[in-house]
């Protein structure tokens, strides 16, 4: 019987592996570094023993498994196996099924992860029920996976779903991938840091409390937390970010015209405070009215997405 | 024998309809005023009379054809045959579907005249053939029909594929639609008229050729005409509609990845003069290297796009 399906999120730092039940139920997970800078193959190898062990110490067989799911940053080729392109890993082309398969004897699965996030948060999270559903990331940068017709959708070429790199401001804050003005530079959790820091050089929030907070390791919450203080600088950027969110969803709207948004990353814990504005400020942008558009949510699955979506990716 | 479907392309001025065979091929073809005025009921009449005479003067039972699609401005439900929202007819749940069944006792399809025109360019025209595509048409405003695996993509509330209000611009030039920023106030046809009059005003282009045209009646074929003559005014406002286009074209890799993307409406009427500039134009602004994105084209179903969209809406 396969009972089991593991979930591998393999990200810049830690490897982690889970392995989930019929009922969707984490068994146990356990992860290690990737030491990313050693390159292909020996990360591959130590993704395949982190598998083994973690099913040795649950007693459980590689023949009760149905397959394994990864997740990966870059861009994936689901069909292939490969790993097409990574910034991060600097991998290029790498035969990621095969690889895998020469420790793990079972079907592999790859897609984004950011894919997978999403999938997690469609199948267990808050967009379980829902037929037409986007998830979006407001971390260091901003994430986006999008599912239509009840199935993921990345494009003819896999390089779709890429919302925070639509346009937001025509010739705006130059981003990291070399156009000026992506959504990313304003909806992300990097983005409130920047408007932070930028308010601050102008002179005119010396009394604010984050004048205070070393600028390498000023963070969102920082930034959130002092607004909830009525800090004037950190509620202007609050006030700035929300109404950028806003016009995010609301493109959301037009594009996809979604059931369910899902907010995750470092600014959604920001939970009840962030929704409330930001429900209020939808409505100054909504192209038709007496539609029943989106409900927009805090994302639900957290840290475990990664492996959750990696694990239930070939269901 | 079911030989025939019936398209009909209700506009705010007139009501086209047209008689399409197995090979897709267009039989005949007529239209009637609209005189939108009137309201919904004699206009449905004239829409039925209007196909019933057409049948008669080609010879066509109505048992011959198989149902008769419709192409409606405004917010249209596939399902119940509803046309829920229409600004310019000014409708509101109006049933278009039983009103013109009382006239001819067929199946009756009801669509968006945005999502009917692409559906028209990716059956029979540069569509044909892709698995993922994107028409928009540049007029008066930015329309847009997207197809997604081989299906009409409109979202859950039939909201989506509104992408000529997607943001481009956060504080950007005033939409109709009451939001800042639009993408159709820097894409549209009346975007270049608009930025063309916007430099005329600054007294910088007094000897420009179109500073000696009525401004009423000012049209982009005039600003694109000029252009290929070298005014300088009209190659200002044609590099920066170009670099507009370029900025829109890649927001909808970065969305949906499409194999193709048509562009219609009068400025795609300029043909290879637009595609050149604007395919060198788009590459300043890939987010991914060596991905084979869509293909950019000139849209090649022309006024008669509605019909045929409409007569294949059911297939």
């Amino acid at each position: 019987m396969k009972n089991y399906t593991i979930g591998v999120d393999l990200g810049g730092t830690k490897i982690a592996v889970g392995i989930v039940n019929k009922e969707n139920k984490l068994i146990d997970k356990g992860s290690v570094p990737t030491f990313s800078e050693r390159g292909f193959a020996p990360i591959m190898k130590d993704m395949g023993e982190l598998i083994n062990s973690l099913l040795n110490k649950n007693n459980i067989l590689i023949e009760e498994c149905e397959y394994v799911g990864i997740g990966s940053p870059g861009l994936t080729n689901t069909e292939t196996g490969y790993m097409t392109d990574n910034a991060n890993l600097h991998w290029t082309n790498v035969p990621m099924r095969t690889e895998l398969q020469k420790y793990i004897p079972l079907p592999i699965h790859i897609d984004n992860d950011a894919n997978v996030a999403a999938w997690a948060e469609y199948k267990l999270g808050c967009g379980k029920g829902t037929k037409n559903f986007v998830a979006v990331t407001l971390g260091t940068g901003v994430g986006s996976g999008v599912v239509i017709n009840n199935t993921l959708y990345s494009g003819s070429h896999r390089a779709g779903a890429e919302l925070g790199h639509m346009l937001f401001e025509k010739d705006g804050y130059l981003c990291g991938c070399g156009k000026k003005g992506c959504v990313e530079k304003y909806c992300s959790a990097s983005a409130i840091i920047f408007k932070t820091k930028e308010l601050l050089a102008t002179g005119k929030y010396n009394d604010s409390v984050l004048a205070l907070i070393n600028s390498d390791i000023l963070s969102a919450r920082d930034v959130i937390d002092a607004s909830k203080q009525g800090d004037k600088l950190a509620l202007d950027v609050f006030i700035w970010y929300v109404d950028n969110l806003a016009l995010f969803v609301t493109s959301i709207f037009n594009i996809f015209d979604p059931d369910v948004i899902a907010l995750g990353g470092g600014v959604a814990n920001a939970g009840e405070y962030l929704l409330a504005p930001l429900h209020e400020k939808i409505k100054d942008y909504l192209l038709i009215e007496n539609v029943p558009y989106a409900k927009v949510k805090i994302a639900e699955m957290g840290n475990d997405a990664g492996i959750f979506g990696a694990a239930l990716i070939g269901k």
